[in-house]
């Protein structure tokens, strides 16, 4: 017996919350559930499913965690409206993230800021523009390089913002540090960052002056030093 | 008594769950665990947490879900490399989704394509190409509506995968059925989408001879009526 237990692994309540969540969501998709509908009891879960409560419990609890799953004061859980990018933030530390996954995402924010230009023309505002002046105004003031990291956050946020999709904004700004992570820790720990030959006080006068085309071009020329890595 | 169980709502394992797995993960980030450092046991947790063992093992088991934790043998659970997309992919249900995460959706995919050129014309090889042409022949020789949503995936998913950044590619992926999703339900259930005037066989001819630039332009025709359903 002692043998046994050696060379075969219990079934451990990891893989039985596994099975559950899964379970779980598909019964939610084929029934169709919507937001706002009520879920079974907990108990009647663990009932049909066969497995104890606690099991069905460690399943809500993930979907409760993806914020599919709310409890409502008398109605009990309820099907919700899910936050897309929650459980992406929780994960998006640069430590814990392998080499390949690090380098996909210095890509991919490159990808998104490339392709911003269209919902900018299509939203930004007079207003926009005085912002993103005195973001340049405040950058200039202070040269030093601790300050990088804030600027490009300052005035590519504020690019972000102005694209009216909070998805977006939330998302890149949530690549924003990991791609300064790798800037700093990946590439070159001393490597003093080249400045692309457009900055971003050029890139408002485009905004000013130029049209969608224009701007996409200028932010090729911004964004160039970090392209030319790539290629290395 | 009866009065005051109905006034104050009792304190739920949920809520437990919430705040255990958000202790857990500032003390990893704290401790800087590195994927493979063994986590401390399940009952040393709940004592150090002063929580019962089962709202421990529920806070682990989200982790658990992130791609965060992994149970291996003898070592018990270490800290692992979490998969980011793994939690995006379990909510982005359509049925689901609020809205406005919808829409944010549509535009971000758009964004996404719109962005996509540089890095094609850094690692496009002359099989893509190959691929690219077989695919744009298959859906010339099938015209039906209904294979639409299949050709778009072939040929979109062929342009993501040549990126060669796999981040992309799957986040790319998750996000066109959603975005045919709104194109069908949200926008015009029985309206006809027109097809931009630069057709998929077009942006194949484009790679072959042109340059990022040209192809961008290209995309942005090809796209343009989805561009132009925003204005609205």
């Amino acid at each position: 017996m002692n043998d046994l237990k050696k060379d075969i692994r219990p079934v451990e309540a990891s893989t039985m919350a596994d099975m559950v969540e899964s379970r779980l969501r598909e019964y939610l998709k084929r029934k169709s559930f919507v937001p706002g509908d009520a879920l079974p009891k907990e108990q009647e879960l663990a009932d049909a499913l066969g497995v104890s409560r606690n099991v069905v419990r460690e399943a809500l609890s993930r979907l409760r965690m993806l914020g599919m799953i709310d409890t409502r004061k008398k109605r009990g859980m309820v099907l919700a409206q899910p936050d897309i990018l929650g459980s992406l933030e929780r994960v998006l530390d640069p430590l814990i993230l392998g080499k390949n996954t690090l380098r996909d995402i210095f890509e991919l924010r490159l990808v998104l800021e490339m392709g911003l230009a269209d919902l900018i023309y299509l939203r930004k505002t007079s207003g926009d523009i005085t912002d993103l002046e005195a973001i340049v105004e405040q950058e200039m003031n202070k040269q030093q390089k601790a300050f990088r990291v804030e600027h490009e956050v300052a005035f590519h946020g504020k690019l972000y913002q102005m694209t009216g999709n909070d998805t977006y904004m939330r998302f890149q700004k949530m690549l924003l540090p990991v791609f300064e992570y790798v800037l700093d820790y990946e590439i070159g720990k001393d490597g003093e960052t080249e400045a692309g030959q457009v900055t971003h006080h050029d890139l408002v006068e485009i905004l000013k002056t130029g049209d969608a085309e224009d701007f996409r071009h200028g932010m090729k020329a911004h964004l160039k030093p970090h392209f030319d890595r790539l290629k290395a």
